[in-house]
């Protein structure tokens, strides 16, 4: 390998590798071997980054976390309206487009994998419940709540409502499309905000 | 094998068998030989009800479906106060007692499995996506729906935030228990609906 590549890259195209073997053949065919050949390495290269499936599982999950976090504070700083800010940050969190759909399926295909084992392993969260704490906090700050609403189930269905319509963008075989998930997420805004 | 045991009730016998084995190992300890083993069955009994891993797996889904369905028209049967029954029948969809986290879980572990070949496939739909219907136009006609909702949009925020609630308290780890998710749903019931 020429000396040049930086380690942390390295990493990172290993890890892309595998989402795209993921993608491709499933978790079951992202083997140690499969993941190798994606990355054009051989699978002594490929050790010396990461010594099991386990560490590259769990450094490929913190990276998609890692994506979708960068992407939510580049959208928090482009100073919308704070309704419009919300929704746009919404927009970054479920699947609205190829590369979104592609990070949640791999995000599933992860948690489904590891659930039974996700203490012994050490699973990066998803941030997503701290995110919609966030919103809910803004929105409130800002004045936009209705009256007599409850904050913490808010967050509770809210965080409910982020992740169902995401199960649904990837596993509902196209019948929720990005402009259905666009007009679910401003309707509940709606409801929860004043005009 | 003695000829007393029916070939429907074997068949299903082999479908929990799976479903344990997913809950202990995980979809990629479901190998036909470990099932086999988990239902007392040799490999060539066990292909003697299915041809192969497929098979099984669409076989194991549709009784998940099944079970769920069941439960839901028992509780349909009882006769409750509108609101009552809505969120009796949504409790059994939910995940709120080690049986019906069983079956998400499996249910879930399912979906990532087949996801990436769901066209090859005959993969079961959940009913779920119906079943909302019915609350929601149920809720309608018998007029507790407040005014000026959109049922389209009510019916997939009720969705989203079934199976939010769902995979929340599948992977949440303990975060979200049976209590709070029905406070959640309570809530979301009460905010679409008259006094």
């Amino acid at each position: 390998m020429p000396k040049i590549v930086n380690h942390e890259e390295r990493k990172k195209q290993i890890a892309e590798a595998m989402w795209r073997v993921i993608l491709d053949k499933g978790m079951e065919g992202a083997t140690v071997r499969n993941i190798a050949e994606e990355a054009g390495l051989s699978l002594g290269a490929l050790r010396h980054y990461f010594s099991n499936q386990d560490d590259l599982l769990v450094y490929a999950m913190t990276l998609v976390q890692e994506r979708a976090t960068d992407r939510i504070e580049a959208v928090a700083k482009q100073n919308l309206p704070p309704k419009e800010m919300v929704l746009a940050v919404l927009l970054e969190i479920v699947p609205v487009n190829q590369e979104t759909l592609a990070e949640m399926e791999v995000w599933f295909a992860f948690m489904a994998h590891v659930n039974h084992r996700r203490e012994e392993l050490n699973i990066p969260d998803d941030g997503i419940v701290t995110g919609v704490h966030k919103i809910i906090a803004y929105l409130d700050n800002v004045g936009l709540l209705k009256e007599g609403l409850d904050l913490d189930l808010e967050m509770e269905r809210l965080y409910a409502i982020i992740d169902g319509i995401a199960i649904h963008a990837l596993f509902g075989a196209g019948r929720l499309e990005a402009e259905r998930v666009k007009k679910t997420l401003q309707y509940h805004i709606d409801s929860i905000c004043v005009e």
